[in-house]
């Protein structure tokens, strides 16, 4: 399969696309690296690059901005972020790919445990992921052609380490990786696969 | 108490001000009616709404539009206008509605059933309700002065009437409106109430 990974060039994406290189070809994208750029939160952006990559089996994003702080403090741009980057800028790689996405191909989205269980701080983020997971559940009652699922992350140890906290109970990016090879290569349609559920 | 009902001029609103205001004092809120105005997609026009009823008790939302439509017809507006005023206006009715609630207050928002049990047409729906759920899931993490809960309407029987739709199944807005009397009178604090869990 010729397989999309949007955010490869992030510790999520590296490992997904490590591991889906083993069978497949992939093709990197980030919003500054890989193999072709793109601007999630842009919808041209998101078009320009299904143009030049043409036809592909697979799309997988673990890309998506939005910021972590206290409910207080986020700002109208921190809700901004959350809606038009992390959830709107993958509902369009829905909307958009699905043309270009070979018939029984698949796109996989990238959630978060947070979704369901938050934490202090989380709320937009929870929000943009729960919008994820429903829109998903839905789509996939409308697109015959092609599976759509979000994969649900816990904490990633190495972003764990990264931000100085303790990993003990993060989940290592390759390990991460095994939920998005599932969704890519199983039959799965309209579901949230918590990566804790395939380790 | 002192509750301030928005959306008290549709179908499920008019039930919920109706219940509630045997026992309370009831502001009915409309986009062109009630007691006060307000515009739910502009933030500007729900603070102004809140610094005309000054401080109430409780706060019920029965409001947001949002576009039933096929998937591959539903346009960019159509997700702005699910976003902008079904989630954001809802989720502004917490950021903003904090600060005018009393203490031990509360705020009820409203998802719908499609979040979890989405069917073809409700993705834009299904979004901004799996994403209010998961939204009042977090914030209520650091709201520790009011209560905020959403609660998930199933098919409204009266609606489904309107629309020409079978409603054997529909739940009518009377029983419907218990569920918030549930939300407002009970101590819940950051959970979904699914309206036929009330019955």
């Amino acid at each position: 399969m010729k397989i999309l990974v949007i955010g490869a060039t992030g510790t999520i994406g590296k490992a997904v696309a490590d591991r889906l290189s083993n069978q497949h070809e992939v093709i990197a994208t980030g919003y500054r690296d890989g193999d072709v750029t793109v601007d999630l939160g842009n919808a041209e952006s998101i078009k320009a690059m299904f143009e030049k990559t043409g036809p592909v089996d697979a799309v997988v994003s673990t890309a998506g901005l939005a910021n972590f702080g206290p409910l207080s403090e986020q700002s109208d741009a921190d809700y901004t972020l959350a809606l038009n980057n992390k959830l709107m800028g993958q509902v369009n790689l829905i909307r958009i790919g699905r043309d270009f996405v070979t018939n029984h191909g698949s796109i996989t989205l990238t959630s978060g445990i947070l979704s369901r269980q938050p934490m202090p701080g989380s709320a937009s983020i929870s929000m943009a992921n729960g919008a994820l997971e429903s829109y998903v559940k839905a789509a996939a009652l409308e697109l015959e052609n092609i599976r759509v699922n979000v994969v649900a992350p816990a904490f990633v140890k190495e972003t764990m380490e990264m931000m100085g906290m303790d990993s003990t109970y993060g989940v290592s990016a390759v390990d991460t990786s095994i939920a998005y090879d599932v969704a890519v290569n199983g039959d799965m349609h309209g579901e949230t696969l918590d990566v804790t559920d395939y380790l």
